[in-house]
């Protein structure tokens, strides 16, 4: 194990402290649990909010999107595990602005049990919900079933539209219709090279033996699509791109937004080589890319691989990604 | 080898296109050669330019200090090499507004070779240049001879000090003078967990096994001052800034501004937990810190690790690190 940690079973709470240490002026625990993070202004009165979570494991995602124009609080477990649904609902109470909290988290099963009983003690409390799931990644299932895929770095682009518009003051029915839209106009593939170390066992999470790569991997390790050996970064591009575009259905003439993800191990000159052939095959088709991310969004620990999301755009999404937003990890002038 | 690139001779070149392709509004290439990047803007008239660079697998060193309140211009090597005389000379063109040029990089004799072959040529052409050396880690000689110390993550702080100060309009030699100052305060240390593989050769620059450290360990995997079993988090966390401390001559009641910087292939998650150890260690010590960065801002490729690095403030320091800064891996607003 090649980690810098103390105990393993004090990891996650260790993060968190050195994350609340780090940006006390942008998150706080709003009681006594430090699993809770929410943004240092919360509640924001006449504010929708939004509550995201999951496991740990996956930094930047989920505690670095907490702040102003993306989400306004979060709830998270331990490595690649659920928090409970009483910590989302302490969430919830902490975000309530009295126009209701929209749930917005990636579609695992652990989680939308959470989050779903989290919702029933929230009514409970008369606080309003709704919930809307992140599932960009096109290799978990097939299209005729897409509202069961999982969900992977796409979700960024679901904080930053709905984001924005809690922030412009949105009714939650508005929020949700938001980031639904995003949702449904993103798609991501992704690629692993190396395995995750879990802290807890010290042993690898799944395999991917040298020299190989898996082809549609999810950010824990889930299975992809095509196993087989490890190709060059215009051929990985190329299938991944290929992918993408046929699933959201994108023609000569779209506009889109790019988001090339780094899984944890992969330098960030890699991800500009990917960068370079997403940027050659869509001018190559007549897409315009319109914005562009390129970095760690979404990570599984130490894994060495890499995903590439697109969102179609229309102007009102295009105006939702360039709203401003201040978090510990991502910010928009 | 577990990299997502072509040709490994095509790596560099294919890296810098994508940057050039994801970030046209802030950065360009001046000439022919895409080794050379300058900011958008460049040359600014009335401005002091600072020319920065070296090898290239370190990103976001070099090229992406390169913007508004940073460095104005870069020119970079193939991975782990130095730039040519000819490379930073014309880097050195391209960024003069008529107030000379300062040279602000990492103290390793092939650049240093390089960058004053380059004064020399700048000097032919009647523009004025000063050298700074980043010298910041503490590992690489004692204290005797920091002079001789290599430049390693803290350079950061020089970049963010005196692009701050040549963009308010400061002379040649005052521009210098913050640098210096910057690096004379400035002080790092790493530690190292596996190594580097170049992509060139496919095989690693150096040796770490599995479950042990380096403590002192370069950016290039220069060899440290300690070689041992892996220690947890807080005992790595203890002797990095115990040697920081020491070096530096902080004392109670001192200010500093704390870099917690991944060498690559090290989670953000592991990053947090160090950065708590290094809060509660300088507040045991009575020092406040002022401003912290946590992240990767220079790496190795995927070498597992991480550096601390810290600088002593004054006033007049703290102004220059809060002040705007707009590059494509760095902003602050």
């Amino acid at each position: 194990m090649r980690k810098i940690i103390n105990k393993p079973e004090n990891f996650v709470d260790e993060m968190i402290e050195g994350i609340l240490l780090a940006h006390p002026d942008q998150v706080k625990t709003p009681g006594e649990d430090p699993r809770i993070l929410v943004r240092a202004d919360a509640p924001v009165a006449g504010q929708v909010g939004i509550v995201t979570g999951g496991g740990s494991g996956h930094l930047p995602l989920f505690k670095g999107y907490v702040g102003q124009g993306l989400a306004s609080g979060v709830a998270i477990g331990n490595v690649f595990s659920s928090p409970s649904s009483q910590q989302v609902f302490e969430a919830t109470k902490a975000v309530d602005g009295g126009r209701g909290v929209l749930y917005l988290y990636g579609n695992y099963g652990g989680d939308v049990f959470n989050f779903d009983l989290a919702a029933d003690l929230a009514e409970l409390e008369d606080i309003e919900t709704r919930t809307v799931l992140g599932r960009d990644d096109v290799a978990s299932q097939p299209k005729e079933r897409k509202h069961d895929r999982r969900g992977v770095a796409g979700i960024f682009f679901a904080y930053k539209a709905a984001g924005a518009a809690a922030e412009r003051g949105d009714s939650l029915e508005e929020v949700a219709a938001v980031a639904e839209d995003v949702v449904e106009h993103t798609a991501t593939m992704g690629i692993g090279l190396s395995p995750t170390i879990l802290p807890t066992t010290g042993e690898p999470s799944f395999d991917v033996p040298a020299g190989e790569m898996e082809v549609g991997i999810g950010i824990h390790g889930e299975p992809g699509i095509h196993r087989g050996p490890l190709e060059t970064a215009d051929e990985i591009t190329d299938r991944l791109v290929s992918a993408l575009v046929a699933d959201l259905g994108i023609t000569a003439g779209d506009r889109v937004a790019v988001l090339v993800n780094g899984l944890g191990a992969t330098p960030l000159e890699e991800l500009y080589v990917m960068y370079r052939r997403v940027h050659q095959l869509l001018a190559d088709r007549g897409v315009t890319i319109e914005r562009r991310y390129v970095g760690e969004y979404a990570t599984s620990l130490e894994m060495a691989g890499a995903s590439i999301s697109l969102l179609t755009l229309d102007d009102a999404r295009l105006a939702l990604l360039d709203a401003p937003a201040a978090s510990p990890f991502f910010q928009e002038v």
